[in-house]
Parts: C-alpha cells; sequence; structure tokens
C-alpha cells in the first residue's frame, strides 16, 4: 500500500479515482463490462456522496435515506465500488473481485435484491429515471402525511444519454415537472457518447432546453470540477423544480489512450491502458488495493449518514404519529382485509349483481381501499374507464401530496415506472390502469416489477373483443398470453364480482409478485352464488359446477368467457351430457397447486378451453387433442356481441367442441 | 336538401362543418365513437385539405401524394368524413352510417388496409407521429435517388394531446428534429382536454419549447381561424424544419352545451345536443346529408390532386431513372435471391464456419443487399452488437439522403415505428436491431407491423442467458414466447449461418408478415453440412438427424440450443437409443404446414423439447407428458457457459430427459 500525496491532489478526486481503479480492475478481471461511464462520473458521485447524500451503510433500509438510483445500470461498477468504500457489509472486496461471476452480488447491472443500498433494478435504459420520479413523488407524499421530521430526503438519479434518449424519459421528465418534485436531482452523463459513436450520429435535442419546457430547473457543469459540481448540487437542491444537472464528461475519463471515445463504453481496458490510466490518475496500489485514507474518506461518508439517522431514530420515538408512520411501512394486515372482503363476498353472492369486472373492482376496491390506508391509486387518463377510483380517493397534486389518487397522464411506461418506485420506496401500496392492450406500452417495466419481485397491482380493463367497437387495435388477444409467459407475475382474469373481490384480496396481500388483473368492459353476471369462506381464486382453477354423477366433459374457462363455459353446459345436460365448469382465474396461480388438486380440477374427460383470445399457454390445462375455443387472429370493430359471435366465442361452439370430442 | 347562404358562411368553414355534420351523425348512429376530436380539428382540416394536400381520390396508391395521417386515431370520423366528401370511391355513405359495425370500413379506429387513403392504423396513441417520421424519411430518401420530379410531398400529422405525452413521441420528435425533416408538419390539437379532465391534471409541459428545443420550428394559430391556420401551414411548409402548428381548439367546437368539456371527447352527444349543435353550425340539412355545393368544395380538392397526379405521371413517363424509381417501388425479386441465397448455402454447408447467427446474419445481409438496392438497415445504437451494418450501407445523414443505413439512436419503439412508416411510404424495405429483451421497448409498434401486414425486419439479437454476463435485464426468457402468441408475426430463431441465410431470405421477400428474427450473440456451429437447394426454415420445422433405423425419442430444438440436441443425440446412440433432432426455427411456418408434413416431423416417439427459454408456446411441439429442457424463471449474471450449466439447459439434461421418457 503506498501513501497518496493528500498535498497535490484534492481529497474528492481521490476518492473518485478509488472509483476509477476499481472499475478498471473489476472489469479487467471479469473481462467483461462497461469502465466508460464509472470512469467519467467518478468525480460527480464523489462530490455528490462526499457532501451531500445521506445514507447509512449498517441500516441500508432506513426509511428516510436519500435514494441514489443508477440509471445508467451499465455503468454498474460506480455504484458497486461506492458501496464498497462506504463500507457496505455484503459488499467486500470478494464481490468485486467477482465482478459478474455466478453467484456475486455484483451482477452486470444492479439487481435489486442482491445487495445493499440497490435502490432498484436498471440496465433498461430509462427505466432508472422513471422509477425515482415514483420515489420521489412517495417521498412528498409521505411528507405531506408525517411531516419533515420523519420524511425528508432526496432522490438522486445518474443517467446517460441512453435514458434521456428512451420514449419513457419523456413521460418521467413531464410527470416530475408537473408535480414539482423539487427533492429529484438527475445528474446526466453528458459525455456525447453512445455505442456507435458521437451522440450527433442519432440526437440534436438540446437536453437543457428540453427539461426546462418540462418545468426543470436546469444546470450545466464540468463533471470534473468538483467544486463546481458541489456548487450545482447545492442549487439544485434549494430549487423547488426538480434539477437537471448537466456534466460534461469525458467518458473513461483517466484512461489516455481511449476516454472520449465509444470504445470504452463496454469493453476492458486491457493491461496496457490500465497501467497508462495508473499513471495518468497518480494512482500507484496495486488492483483490488484502496489505500487506507482513501478508505477513511469514503467511511467519513458513511459517519455522517449514521449520525444523521440516529438523530431520525431519536425524531421517531419522539413522534406523535410513530405508530401512524411505522404501520405506513409494514406489511398490510391480512387477516383484517379477510374479514371484510369476506362479509362482502357475502353480500355478492347474496345479491349477485351483474356488472362488469371492471366495475367489480371498484366495488372491491371500496372495500380494499378502506382497510388499507396506504393504498394509491391511479390510471394513465383512463379513471371513468379503469373504474381505478374508489370512494374518496382524492388526486395528489403539486400543492397537496397529501392525496391518494395519482392522475398518471397518457404515460402507461412512466405510470407503471413509478409505480415500482412507489413500492420501492416504500409507505405505500400502490395499483394503476389503463387496457389491457396497452399493457404492451409499459411492458418493460411490468418485467422489472416481476423481476424485482415489487408487489404492484395493475388494473387492465377492456380484456377482450368484448370491448367492442374500438376494434383491433384495442382488443388484445395475445396480451394475456404474453404476459402469463413472465416469470413472478401473477395474472388474474376474475369471471364475476366474487373473484373480482378474491383478486383483490390476493394483489393486495402479495408481498414479492406483482399482480395483474384484465376485467373486462362488458357487463358480467354474478356466477358464484354459493358464498365461501376460502379465497378459490387464491388456487388459480376451481370447479364452478360439479356434475354429480361424474363428469362426460370438462369446459375450462376464464373471466368473461366462464358465462359462455355455463351456458354451453346447461345446453350439453340438455342433450345428456354432463359437462364440469372450471373456472380458471389465475393460470400461474393454478400452476402452484399440489399435483392431486390439480388432477382433480383438470379430470381425465376431455376438455375444451374457452378464452377470448389466442391459445398460447393453455397447455397448462388443455392436452393437444383437447379443444379450444377462442380466437386465432386480431378482433375487429362491432358491437361485443356482433363479434362473440363473429369469431365463434359462443356456447354453441362449446358445445359442438365438447360434442366432438365425446364422440371420439 | 337546403340552400346555404354563402355570403355569410366561410366556404371552408362549411367544409368543416361537414366534417361535423357527419361525425355527429355517424357516432349518434352507431352510439359508440369520439366526436370531441374530429368537430374540434375541422376546421384545421377543412383548410389545410382545401389549401395544401396534394392527393388523387382516384389513385389512392399514387407514390408522390401527401401523406396524411391521423395519429390521434379516436377521432377516426375525421378521416372518414373527409374521404367521403373527398370523393373515395370505398368511402361512400353507407361507409359512414355503418361506422363501427361489421365488416364496414370505418372501423372505430383507422385500420390500414381497410379503406383507401387511409395510410397507416392509428389509435395506440403515439404510433402516427412516430409512424410518420419514417414516412418522412422515406420521402426525403427516395427524392435524394430520384430526384424532385418524381418525389416531392409532404407528410402531415393531427395529433393530440395523448400523442405528445406518449413516451414515443419523445423518440420521434427527437429523430424528426435530428434528420431535419422539414417536409413533417405536426398539427396539434391542443384542445387542453383529456379523457380524465383538463390536461393541466397530469401535464405542465410547455410543448412548443420542448419541439423547439429538439430543433423543431414551432407556430401557434387559433384552431378555429382559417386565415390563421393558413398562413401558419404555409410557413410550416417553407420552414426547412420539421414544423409544430399548435392549434388551439375547443374540444367538440359546435355543440353549445358540450364544447370544451371531457365529456364530448368519446360519447354521442344525443339527438339534442345535435340540434343545438346543427342549429349553432347553421347546419340544415338531414343527417347523412352533405350539400351538393358542400361536395363540390371538397371535389375542388381532389380535382387539384388528380391534376397533379396527372403532371408527375408526365413527369415520370419522361424521366431517365423511371425504371429505377419503378423498381424500386415494386416487390423483391425472390427468383434472383434465391440463385444467390442458394449459391452461398452451399459455400456454407463446405466451409462449415462456427459463427454467432447475429454474426451470420451479417454475412447474410451482404448477399441479401446487394441483390435488393432499396434495403435500408439500421439499429438502436446497437450497430456493432447486433451486426445489422452490411458491406457498403452509408448512413443517412440530414445533409446526406441517399445512405443506406440509419442511426436510429436509443430508441427501440420509434425505430419499430419509422420503419413502419418507411415500409408504408414505398421505396424501401427497412429492417432494425436490437436486443431481444429489448423487443418489449417497441412492442407496440411490432404488432402495428403484424396487424398492418407490414414486412419490416427485426433483427434481435443476444437472444438467451448466452448473451452471459449482462445478467437478467438483458436475457430474454419470455420474450420469444410473448412474440410468438403475437398474430402474424413470423418469429425465427436459426440454428445456424444456413438457417440464418435462410431466415433471411424469407424476411426479404416477405409481403404481407413482419419477420423477427431472434440471434445468439455466442459462436454456433454450422450443423446443415448437407446443402439443400430448398429453404428448409420455410418449414418451420424439419428433421436435421434422422436415425435410419427408426426413433426411439424426438429432440426438438431451436436456435443455439440445436447444438445441444445434436451432442445429446450422439451421446444417447451411445447409450444404444435413436434420437431424432428436429431444428425448429419457426413455430409460426410449422403451424402452417399440411398436417401430415407435421406428423412426420414430430413423429409418434416421446419428446424432448430443448430452448432456452420459458416452455410456453411448446403445445405446438409438445404433448404434456413430453419433456422440456429450458427456464423456468428470470436468468443470472455470469459466463454464458456456467448459465448453461447451471439453469440445466445441457446435452446431459437432455439425455438424461430422454431416458426417462423412454423409460415410461
Amino acid at each position: 500500500m503506498n501513501k497518496i500525496d493528500h498535498t497535490t491532489i484534492h481529497s474528492e478526486t481521490l476518492m473518485a479515482n478509488a472509483i476509477r481503479a476499481l472499475t478498471m480492475d473489476a472489469v479487467e478481471q471479469a473481462s467483461s463490462g462497461h469502465p466508460g461511464m464509472p470512469m467519467g462520473m467518478a468525480d460527480v458521485a464523489a462530490v455528490l456522496f462526499n457532501r451531500f447524500v445521506t445514507l447509512d451503510p449498517s441500516a441500508p433500509g432506513w426509511a428516510d435515506r436519500d435514494r441514489f438510483v443508477l440509471s445508467a445500470g451499465h455503468g454498474s461498477m460506480l455504484i458497486y465500488a461506492v458501496n464498497h468504500l462506504l463500507g457496505y457489509a455484503d459488499m467486500d472486496m470478494d464481490q468485486l473481485r467477482r465482478f459478474r461471476q455466478m453467484g456475486a452480488r455484483t451482477a452486470g447491472h444492479p439487481e435489486y435484491g442482491h445487495a445493499d443500498g440497490i435502490e432498484t433494478t436498471t440496465g433498461p435504459l430509462g427505466q432508472g429515471i422513471a422509477t425515482a420520479v415514483g420515489m420521489a413523488l412517495a417521498e412528498r407524499m409521505q411528507n405531506a402525511r408525517f411531516g419533515s421530521d420523519l420524511v425528508d430526503h432526496f432522490t438522486y438519479v445518474m443517467a446517460g444519454d441512453g435514458c434521456l434518449m428512451e420514449g419513457i424519459s419523456h413521460e418521467a421528465i413531464d410527470m416530475a415537472g408537473h408535480f414539482g418534485l423539487g427533492r429529484m436531482i438527475v445528474l446526466w452523463d453528458d459525455n456525447r457518447i453512445t455505442i456507435d459513436g458521437a451522440t450527433d450520429l442519432s440526437t440534436s435535442t438540446d437536453q437543457q432546453a428540453r427539461f426546462a419546457a418540462a418545468g426543470w430547473h436546469v444546470v450545466a457543469v464540468d463533471g470534473h470540477d468538483v467544486e463546481d459540481i458541489a456548487r450545482a448540487i447545492d442549487a439544485a437542491r434549494k430549487d423547488p423544480r426538480p434539477s437537471l444537472i448537466a456534466c460534461r464528461t469525458v467518458i473513461g475519463y483517466g484512461a489516455p489512450g481511449k476516454q472520449g471515445t465509444s470504445g470504452i463504453h463496454g469493453a476492458p481496458l486491457g493491461a496496457e491502458e490500465i497501467a497508462a490510466a495508473r499513471a495518468t490518475l497518480g494512482w500507484t496500489s496495486d488492483p483490488f488495493d484502496i489505500p487506507r485514507e482513501v478508505y477513511e474518506l469514503w467511511h467519513d461518508v458513511a459517519r455522517r449518514g449514521a449520525a444523521a439517522h440516529r438523530a431520525w431514530a431519536d425524531r421517531l420515538n419522539a413522534a406523535p404519529n410513530r405508530t401512524g408512520f411505522l404501520a405506513s411501512m409494514a406489511t398490510p394486515d391480512a387477516q383484517r382485509l379477510d374479514t371484510a372482503i369476506n362479509a362482502y363476498k357475502a353480500r355478492l353472492s347474496a345479491d349477485a349483481p351483474k356488472v362488469a369486472t371492471r366495475k367489480a373492482s371498484e366495488m372491491a376496491l371500496d372495500v380494499v381501499n378502506a382497510k388499507l390506508p396506504n393504498a394509491v391509486g391511479g390510471s394513465a387518463d383512463l379513471t371513468g374507464s379503469n373504474n381505478t377510483r374508489s370512494k374518496g380517493q382524492r388526486a395528489v397534486t403539486r400543492d397537496d401530496f397529501s392525496g391518494d389518487y395519482i392522475h398518471y397522464g397518457i404515460r402507461e411506461h412512466g405510470m407503471a415506472a413509478a409505480m415500482n418506485g412507489i413500492a420501492l420506496h416504500g409507505g405505500f401500496r400502490p395499483y394503476g390502469g389503463t387496457f389491457l392492450a396497452f399493457a404492451d406500452y409499459c411492458r418493460p417495466s411490468i418485467r422489472l416489477s416481476a423481476l424485482m419481485g415489487v408487489p404492484v397491482t395493475y388494473v387492465m380493463t377492456h380484456d377482450s373483443i368484448g370491448l367492442g367497437e374500438d376494434g383491433p387495435t384495442h382488443q388484445p388477444v395475445e396480451t394475456i398470453a404474453s404476459l402469463r409467459a413472465m416469470p413472478n407475475l401473477t395474472v388474474i382474469r376474475p369471471a364475476d364480482a366474487v373473484e373480482t373481490a378474491e383478486a383483490w384480496q390476493i394483489a393486495a396481500t402479495a408481498t414479492t409478485t406483482p399482480t395483474l388483473l384484465c376485467l373486462s368492459r362488458q357487463g358480467l353476471p354474478t356466477l358464484r352464488i354459493d358464498h365461501t369462506q376460502a379465497n378459490l381464486t387464491a388456487r388459480g382453477a376451481y370447479l364452478l359446477r360439479d356434475p354429480a354423477g361424474g363428469r362426460d366433459v370438462t369446459l375450462i374457462a376464464t373471466g368473461s368467457e366462464v358465462e359462455i363455459a355455463m351456458t354451453a353446459a346447461d345446453r350439453l345436460a340438455e342433450a345428456g351430457l354432463q359437462a364440469a365448469v372450471v373456472s380458471a382465474p389465475s393460470f400461474e396461480l393454478f400452476a402452484t397447486q399440489p399435483d392431486a388438486y390439480r388432477a382433480e380440477i383438470l379430470g381425465s374427460a376431455p376438455r375444451v378451453g374457452i378464452e377470448a383470445a389466442v391459445r398460447q399457454g393453455w397447455d397448462l390445462m388443455l392436452d393437444r387433442d383437447d379443444a379450444f375455443v377462442g380466437m386465432t387472429g386480431f378482433g375487429a370493430s362491432a358491437p361485443a356481441a356482433e363479434l362473440y359471435t363473429h369469431f365463434g366465442i359462443t356456447p354453441e361452439a362449446v358445445v359442438a367442441a365438447a360434442k366432438t370430442l365425446t364422440q371420439k
């Protein structure tokens, strides 16, 4: 270990060079990775953490910590290096040595849950900045409820050119500007390089003017001038608007032969260039070796954060609203909700209303939201169509964050990412709505919900050709299959108001899985007229009609098509064929049931699957010789009833299919 | 029919009122639809068509027509009314009477191919403006090749607040500004109303400043002042930059009780309000009745267009580059390509290179692009990773549109929509690349490619955990299934360089189906060492290894996993089990084969499916009792070979599965 001459190198430059050195070493060791961004933004990171960021590595989940989001996730070595230097216990040097190796916490891109201090998974560009909007919004919403003594932190984002070119960034920026999220600060790595070459190959946007147009405070700095950086962050923290700090940097700063080129973006430097960089930076330690005095500089940051954490804990202990605050951060009271849902289900079974499941969802939300005071609703400008606003919900506005309903605007992608951010921040359980066909618009963020295991709820209405006249652009036919394909996403398509209530019970109490509800536009009868205490939807599929003398055929349907199956079963009975009807609201939940249960439900008789969508995914329920009544292509524009007839999704078609199968 | 007093009503207001009247009548008749936008933008439409738009309803496909894109597709009655008034033969009054009814051309949202004069399908917000960027880019690219005598038209877009809030609009605007597409003019329906209420519920962006930041010419007008509108369009046409005309309008203009509110956005007005609107507008004709003099005004527009068309046809006939121009608009010469591909395939089978299929794709493109001079490549900033740039391709720039390679920037969604626009414009066959995991980012535009039947090609590389260290955010596991679920999309995952060449032959000659190629990052051996003239990939699946004495088991694999299947077959043979190996590059193409062929390929022996992805979709190939070796959840970050071992996608696993099945 060599001594560093403090008299010639600024302490924050030393802190930055430690990031650079660790980045070069880890990428070289892995023979894989992205050194350009961490080396270019190292000075910004050093100043940001040294002077501003408040967090406590010994208590990574401290509620009032500042949030740091590395939106340019390919630069993952920046956050791994910083967290190592800060002293996070789970980020020892061995993790850096095993960068991008099997089982290491140091994945290629930062993965939420793999290591402490990683606030969200990033890598798909633009997701970080959009998720951070949700975090910053949640901070203001919690602040409005519990005051600045308990909730008073910043959300810092490092973003690259890619993040700002992605469409989702527009939705995020627009939303942050609209809500006036002044505690959100984006540090843009303005290095003018993308993978294909200089940014002027593909973009000419004046980013500073663009952010200003969205209501942001904007400032430009030399990203290698520590005092310039500090002044800008200080100004950003004081400005009531969200802030963009355009940090003019040199990608791969410090590597004399490769800096400033796209060649250093995503490849190891090589031994020779690393040696040259070390000479340039005056860095004389061995690979993966950090001088004690550099550790001390970083540990000072952690000590400052720990002191802030202690002061906060004292305030919390003395706070009159301590209990409420802790309750908002806790997992939902499932027992309390169960009692309420069961009373509601009993009423439904007795009243047997005919309502669209989107309306039934609103009815269920009135029950759920009354028991879960930290629910936050919203819609991508389809509130009246998605039926997402329950009784008494008030809009969140830039002047009053105490509300619990968010007008996300016509921004499905931004909504989904913001919901991830709200959930990750803690204190709230977000749900948001759009049309099911537009799940495609937010699919990258749904995927991150699933990958991270964040329990947000997607309320997706108008779930089939049953929406009618709006036509094929609005009619999901492949959408349900595409969502069922995604790991760790619970897709539920309830058949009536009772199943919808059960679906909401599942969604509202989920802890590590997002839930996506597929809800009808059209009215549907209540089919669960026999009340059950048990949540049958949680089994994924169950026997709704079970002929006493055994079955000749099993009809399996979901959502609005269960009614068709029931009608077909009646007609088959008239024709002397006993049909069981299985309602199958969630394939994912059914797949997790014991083999014996699944075998009992599916039975040994021939089966007909019925869903106004493509067959893909039904192999869980059907054998190849079984029949399927559904869609084989895109929909059409016409009244819903005519479409069902046109595409042959009718009781008659089911009866015919059942007869053909049973004659074999 | 009543006489209209021309002395008191401006002729363009009359033209506009015809749009309003037809909109009210059609929506009322359908009891469904969106009157607000057509009524609000009717004056803008009247001026735009009356004074500027050049098209010929008697020749809807005339190459040099102006393109008109109704990005706010819910306002479909605007384009149906305009096209009816202009005299499009297929848009008679009966079509308007049957708005949104089964089989009518007047679908709820404008559907490409349903009626003449509909340049693209719109409805999913933001798609129109982003598709139009491709049209405007194609216009400049064709202009650079064939000159202003043959190619010299404008692309007009009507967009609403929703279009401008969607993220894709950012990608589109940024791209149009970057390329300086001065012939693209966006007329923004600035009515300050969205479905949930006033726009200030959800957005505070200064749209004019935003467009200016992206390099656009911006002008604001009173959207009900015909001279103001005309001045703005005239200025926009003259400005070398793309133009935004912010048209301050009243939604539902003319309906005195409902205009200016979100209530008129998407619901019929009702008889009483229609009567009040007619009185307000001075419109005295019966429903679905247009005064002859109003038709005359609109037919004048058509006559002007027809004259322009005749003059253009004369120029074309006299043009020295007539043949080249017509060839660029024609379908590809499949025979010429077949000869070249076959020679190339023969070389490959002889040389048997070990290359990643992404690299094999580049090699195939060298062959394809040499034979199809109107191919236009590109990538969303991953040129070197997607291997999309073939020999000699030159970048398209704002100063030189004669190139044939587009740096789309980090804008997957904008790229996909622009490719749709380029293909719809005609004259080019576009393809573009990104990582397969990021198909999610452009899925809404892929869906429109499929729905419209536009033959664009998606080059999606890094198609499995085989990409290694970048980890789960970048590793598609459910993506292939989600794409196979989509109707009318040919997904091809080739196993080696020969199949990749065949895949490109399919993609390059497709006429009504988009193609999506899933290509490996990692090197793969050539498995098709016996050259076949026939394109076996076009069968979807075929026997790569067919044991002479019959099969004990059939191994079915795609892409990089076919190599694993072949190795497993060798090991099984050593153990005395005869395994057939089926390479199945395209499930969609296989599904269209005759039953007998499919039965022959699948055989009657037990089967093992192998794909480094989820099983969903494999029901086409497997029965429920068959085995599948693949993924069940998200991937991980580690070197590729270790990931295959970790997730159990190995010859050993296949051998074990085959042995278990055959012991049954």
